[in-house]
């Protein structure tokens, strides 16, 4: 019998869902993943089963968690190699994925994560733009103080949970970005727990494609 | 010498300021306090001084830190007792405390910090009604399993930084409430820093006064 469950959207569309997943697994917690389609907008069956209605929602070993950011933390004291070892570095990462918690809405309202499709994204306001060019330039400063192929490093953690969806928001809309940039999209790309999401995103039935989404 | 600097921004207006210098307070970081006047909207000194151009944002020992909850992460690191000690309550404090950090828009846009005034909430939009009966529920629920006045217990701790300047906006801007939240207003205003801050704003000149924020 597992420790508790995992709550989460939709895979081709939910982005929060995929960081609280992320976490979960980089932790190895021993959770059932329980899956509620969206329904586009709020979705009353979210709304009945989590205490803020939104997903990712976690529940383990009698803690209820939810925020992808707060499930990240609490995975992190499971799985301290999630934040960097040295204490400036781990006050980078945090900063970073702060920033991306509460952060880069223009972005995220012009590129919606729809990771089965390539969509054009030349039409975004100037404020996505923006948005795009800070995180780039987060990540360049990342990458090039620990070498990558991760922003802190050889490991894929938490800093790069918290910016997994970005990077499918880069690989469908396709926005201009460093090269530094793109080579650290194809590193988080070819990890095998994306790997594993996108699979299981393809697998997901047709009848919960979101015209919204959808070219 | 101290050990680094608190950049912060008008104490009268500076609501994610209050946080970061409130951790820093608890923490008992040395460290000395620059601030910088804002000037309504995008103000260039902040850009200029700070990593992703906002304020507060702290340099500590080498570290650099923004955002409001990577700094309170990052002083919880000196003063563990800025969380509860409880797994379960710890995962608790860290949900409301990312659910302030990324939500509750609609209430910041309707009700701005702006502390030293006293102004009409009564024509605040249903999205930012929603916003405060949220954010009462969440109080209510901690305050009940705590047993307050704080939200997890006798201590001003990590999620009550999060929730001061809701607490300034509340006491401005006066939309009806619950009588725990009231209580609970009631304790962090008397808190010690809290009245430190409201009384360094009233020390504030004239001229950084913003006609936006003004009655």
């Amino acid at each position: 019998m597992a420790d508790g469950r995992l709550v989460i959207g939709t895979k081709m569309y939910s982005s929060w869902s995929l960081r609280g997943w992320l976490a979960v697994h980089l932790a190895k917690l021993d959770v059932e993943e329980v899956l509620i389609p969206l329904a586009g907008g709020a979705t009353s069956s979210i709304k009945d089963a989590t205490p803020a209605g939104l997903v990712p929602y976690l529940e383990h070993q009698g803690a209820k968690v939810w925020e992808s950011l707060a499930i990240l933390e609490y995975c992190a004291e499971f799985a301290p190699h999630l934040w960097p070892a040295d204490r400036r570095a781990r006050a980078q990462a945090r900063s970073i994925a702060a920033e991306m918690h509460a952060g880069f809405r223009a972005l995220r309202m012009a590129m919606p994560m729809t990771i089965l499709n390539t969509r054009d994204g030349s039409t975004a306001p100037p404020e996505a733009l923006a948005d795009i060019a800070r995180i780039d330039a987060i990540w360049r400063d990342a990458l090039a103080a620990s070498g990558g192929p991760f922003l802190f490093g050889a490991e894929f953690g938490g800093a790069d949970v918290m910016y997994a969806p970005v990077v499918c928001r880069f690989l469908t809309w396709g926005p201009e970005v460093s090269a530094e940039a793109r080579a650290y999209m194809a590193a988080v790309r070819a990890h095998p727990l994306m790997q594993r999401w996108y699979d299981e995103a393809a697998r997901e039935p047709a009848e919960w494609k979101l015209a919204k989404y959808e070219p």
